[in-house]
């Protein structure tokens, strides 16, 4: 039979309010000790007077101490419980994309807390980040294999997201066998994806949106592209049109890949790359007298808790100084965060300290975020995370 | 000679975070009394140590007692000023758009506070919302001739900016004779804008990339255009393959505009149009069994002063939940605001509270925010005005 889960008095009130999360301080432990749930073990959430609300799965060991996965307390979480929802999800997607190169199942932003799918065409790539979907496994690929049938599915299974649920680290081939060369298409440029050993997934379809606003800009122009990983935004340039692109990434493979990826798409002459720490590398840069007309930032996570934010701010704000350094008279800087304890307007904030630290002028004139296949949930803050700031820096 | 207006201590530091705006009490009144100047005249703005920091011209009768022209204390604010600043401005709005239908300047976003102008191909629509502007005007239209050499020059000088600023209201074609009909294009669609008696200039060029997000989710469906106005969004949707587009809005005159527009374009089969309150005709809709696939809520600001946030809200809230009604199991709401009041993250809690009223799901797949021709200071706050949520709204 179903454990309940009882909430304490007035903890009801987030749930109500749409979001999907219960902290482990908002369970009336007394009525339902935490320690009587298995990690990932389903759960009835009853409100303080004993109603009930929604199915849920517990984790006892996660600060985040139970995930709703349904409003219906009669739900099952079954198969069909998933068949239903990636059905959903890929109506969405299909509607946005003439091809299968997605993120299909975007966790909580597709009402599956702690479930990630990106799809590759016939590869999917699944992140399992609670215990909670760890125990539906069995079911998540039942339903992927009734709802798309792919020929290879890989677990992805080491996020830091698990750590914190306290389960193990693997990578695996689950099914079928990867090819050699994974490879997708994301606006009219195609890539290799480095499924097993890549960031994440192997690639971040977060930011298609945002590449395709660069694209616009960069024709005939000298673009900079740091933390570059295989060549995203890099590539992309040259194809659409950038007279020059400069690569730096700290990461020796990835640069191989930017240059793989380069030659896939015929712009291998236009593609260099530098490996070495980003905050050096621009030094050098600016010491050998580079100047670039396009200078793009998408560092990876500066801030991952909020006690980090402090640090994690100054570290922005230095990276956008000297990256502003590098443009010429009337320049453009793509300026992303993905943390998402950078508030957008403290982002906004670093992009002007910048400017007045080199005594120019900025223009935002792009606001970019995560694209339509990373939906964000209106009730839960926390899935929108993604800021990309398209700024014309000018000197008056 | 110029005067001097001197700030209080420590009243520089949002001047040298890169803001252009003095506050009337931020002004040491002792040493340089606000009635010593007339509105619209040029100052010295120093600090309190008394280093000269900008030049600005001066409204001893507004909240806003000064904005700042030029950090350069030798700049003169004549014609060779504008003429430098309209190129920089107009270079931008080249690269972006290969057509002459753009806001060419956006006031402060622009460098220039106080003034905004819209281009409409050869008829330039100019408002000169503040005292300072109204006391440069002959040097405005001067480096519009050089710069632009447009046909006509139309001054919508009937803002409420005006007002604040003590100016009187009126509307001229200064230059020219206006043609029977302006025409501009947007998104691929044409569009007869009332320059002389229309909301604003006659345009919102700052939904164009919120427009083209929509353009792309209509093919083949019903789609509901509140606060239609000419019909900017409703036309475009049945250019872009809607099946069927019904326009609302409270003005006859606008309306017969969205047939004329609907007819410029050969959609008047699809487009049709009903008179009302918003609100009311939204109930109506609903009593009559209605159903639409997307829903547009562009809404004039419901928040125009701080005070007015509470009401504001409400009014949001209930628009959002009105519109939502009247979406079928698995509809798109585009939910607009431009109060610069309303937090982007407040619209997003309004969007959560009309899903949860409806017992619906949402999905925030677009974030939008003012074209690229509206560019935002990243030191002014109050430049970036403009959001745009598209959400997915369903029945799980």
């Amino acid at each position: 039979m179903t454990q309940r889960l009882r909430l304490n008095k007035n903890a009801d009130r987030r749930l109500k309010a749409g979001h999907l999360w219960i902290y482990s301080n908002e369970v009336d432990i007394k009525e339902t000790p935490l320690k009587n749930f298995a990690a990932g073990e389903t759960a009835l959430v009853e409100a303080s007077n004993g109603k009930v609300m929604a199915v849920a799965y517990v984790n006892p060991h996660s600060l985040i101490a139970a995930r709703v996965m349904s409003r219906d307390p009669e739900m099952r979480l079954d198969r069909s419980l998933f068949v239903h929802r990636f059905n959903q999800a890929l109506a969405l997607r299909q509607r946005l994309y003439a091809q299968p190169f997605y993120r299909l199942i975007h966790g909580e932003g597709d009402l599956l807390p702690g479930l990630v799918i990106d799809r590759f065409g016939d590869v999917l790539v699944v992140q399992l980040n609670t215990a909670g979907m760890q125990a539906l496994a069995d079911e998540i690929v039942d339903a992927l294999e009734k709802v798309i049938k792919p020929e290879v599915i890989v677990f992805r299974n080491d996020t830091g997201g698990r750590r914190q649920e306290g389960l193990e680290a693997h990578v695996d081939v689950i099914k079928g066998t990867l090819p050699d060369e994974v490879v997708l298409e994301e606006n009219g440029a195609r890539f290799v994806v480095p499924v097993l050993n890549g960031q994440k997934t192997g690639w971040f379809f977060d930011h298609r949106v945002n590449r395709e606003w660069v694209n616009r800009n960069v024709e005939g122009k000298r673009v900079l592209d740091v933390f570059s990983y295989v060549g995203g935004w890099g590539v992309q340039a040259a194809v659409h049109g950038a007279k020059e692109v400069l690569c730096l990434d700290s990461s020796g493979p990835a640069l191989d890949q930017v240059a793989r990826n380069a030659e896939l798409n015929g712009v291998q002459d236009k593609v260099a790359v530098s490996e070495g720490d980003a905050f050096e590398a621009l030094a050098a840069l600016k010491a050998e007298g580079e100047e670039f007309d396009v200078v793009i930032l998408d560092p990876p996570a500066f801030i991952k808790k909020r006690k980090d934010i402090p640090n994690g701010e100054r570290a922005y704000a230095r990276l956008n100084r000297e990256a502003m350094r590098l443009l010429g008279r009337d320049g453009l800087l793509m300026s992303a965060s993905c943390s998402m304890h950078l508030a957008p307007e403290r982002l906004m904030d670093v992009v002007r300290g910048a400017v007045r630290h080199q005594d120019r002028h900025g223009q935002v004139i792009f606001q970019g975020h995560q694209g339509p296949d990373h939906p964000v949930h209106p009730a839960i803050p926390e899935t929108s995370y993604l800021k990309a700031l398209g700024v014309r820096v000018f000197r008056d």
